[in-house]
């Protein structure tokens, strides 16, 4: 059954510094019928994540940048209402690219049907998704740990951070963890078993990363940049890794300036940035092993989920300053 | 015939920021008689580099600190005096690490025995020794240019930056350098053959930047950091290629900041900091080039040479602020 119209949630100016409610406007639109090949989705969640701030920017970037009053770009989650695609039928499960936005029609190609019976759908949003998958990369194709080796990830609790430290904790390695509070902290160590993590906001990061780290760093995962970063850097052993995954610090204003260079030329470190979609053909192998990770219970989760669609604007400005706890979702069930 | 005294300058003092001449003092030691499987020498030529400033100083890095009242270590080459060693002979050309002074003995496995009739004692100190190693490994082994690439390189007149553009230009690159002032900017461009030499004395550095690299940069070797790094970043095509190699900027006091680290994200850059003395085996392969280049004057070099060994400290002093142009030696010839 459709609806006459639908919710969506459209760029409506570019922030400068800081993002605002009114850099986005909630409009209800009518709903398309699908054309040839096309399947009309109607969303149940809605993926927030930290690399839709730099597509809001139109500076020089990876990715061309969202267009203005158009719909804001999103990994989404959701079941066929009609389909005119062979592979899809209606009351499928289907993650998709549809964007801010309550229900949309995709090309069948740029969808993926998946399997809700093991693993709960906004999963493939999260750990058995993009973030996962970012996890999953920047560990087994950078950070290349050896067991006994000690990695270090910023964010940890986060959607990227959790999986990294777990899937570094399966291949024995000691895994420490950056998180921003108690709670945060707590979570990383008890419940996804990293052996430490460290508060950024306690004040001592330095003291407390070398305390956490006593061997050192072999691998890094770095997704926030400024202080944390500057922080493990003089911690870095010999030839060490790190992964390049974000700049959290630095999205919302001016860039955040970095003082310990030195050691990556010291310690002779190899670092790469990278972003997981240039590498479609290690999703299938990624995915598989997440998913099975997931559905044995052998790899954690956590989800923030905003009411509504309403909510998201709210809901990302508290991602990117570390509101949520856990992969950030929004739920656009009716 | 050997002296009964030589002179020789140690440190005396490890340098609070800048390097002074009080932090060294000059000797005069008896000449050692050479034991078992040992090599009298007298050198000939003592080599500068900035690696020394890191040695002198005892924080953390790759290397154990030059110890006080000791010999300050460096690279030489002179001549056999006499040898107890079956591979050396009075009168053969040696490289070696006898450090700065005008004699010493070594064990001959320490030392390399040197062709000199087609390429000069001294360029075995230069382009045909560690500098040029350091080149040709940075180039060869983390830049990885193809024809048709940019490569940029700072401290371009230099030891090790002369030796990479030239390099560059024999494999089809666009090289592009950086350099203190008109002069050696001239000369990288009019005697090197770089493409183009922008002078960071000038002012306007990411504009001067701009237009000599104006396809990006596919690949950078870095020698200086601060400034000239960061000016760099920003112009990194995707997938380029760091080859970290020096942070002279930063080696007289505090670090130096770099504000562009996103573009290592943004363009998935892969840098990676090295020290040449680590790949031993390439040794013999990158000499072997470097060698074969120069003798056929398609390697060009320049150097500056310090009158006598009391000369050192001082010239040593120029070289960390750019005053010496091309590789920068201590004569130590009767």
């Amino acid at each position: 059954m459709t609806r006459a119209t639908y919710q969506r949630i459209v760029l409506a100016a570019r922030p400068r510094g800081q993002v605002k409610e009114e850099n986005f406007r909630l409009e209800s639109v009518s709903v398309p019928v699908p054309g040839a090949g096309q399947v009309l989705v109607r969303n149940q969640f809605l993926s927030l994540d930290p690399y839709m701030r730099g597509r809001m920017s139109d500076a020089k970037s990876y990715a061309p940048p969202q267009a203005l009053d158009e719909t804001m770009l999103g990994a989404t989650a959701g079941e066929v209402v009609e389909s005119n695609h062979p592979g899809f039928a209606a009351g499928d499960k289907v993650v998709g690219m549809l964007g801010w936005a309550e229900m949309g029609v995709a090309d069948g190609a740029t969808l993926r049907k998946v399997d809700t019976r093991k693993i709960a759908l906004s999963a493939y949003l999260g750990v058995v998704g993009m973030p996962g998958m970012t996890a999953w990369y920047g560990l087994n194709h950078i950070m290349l740990p050896k067991a006994g080796e000690t990695i270090l990830v910023s964010a940890a609790s986060g959607a990227v951070g959790s999986v990294v430290g777990q899937l570094a904790k399966l291949k024995g390695c000691r895994a420490v963890g950056i998180a921003g509070g108690p709670d945060k902290c707590a979570y990383v160590v008890d419940e996804l078993g990293f052996d430490a993590c460290v508060d950024y906001k306690a004040g001592k990061l330095d003291a407390d990363l070398a305390v956490a780290a006593p061997a050192g760093i072999d691998a890094l995962f770095e997704n926030v940049g400024g202080a944390c970063f500057d922080a493990a850097l003089p911690l870095l052993n010999p030839f060490s890794r790190i992964a390049l995954c974000g700049l959290i610090a630095g999205y919302s204003g001016g860039d955040v300036a970095i003082r310990n260079i030195r050691y990556l030329l010291t310690s002779r470190v190899s670092l790469r940035g990278f972003i997981v979609t240039e590498h479609p053909d290690l999703w299938p192998q990624g995915l598989g092993e997440l998913g099975a990770l997931v559905a044995e219970g052998k790899i954690k989760y956590r989800e923030s989920v905003a009411p509504n669609l309403a909510a998201a604007p709210t809901a990302f400005i508290g991602l990117l300053s570390g509101k949520n706890f856990g992969k950030q979702l929004v739920s656009l069930a009716a």
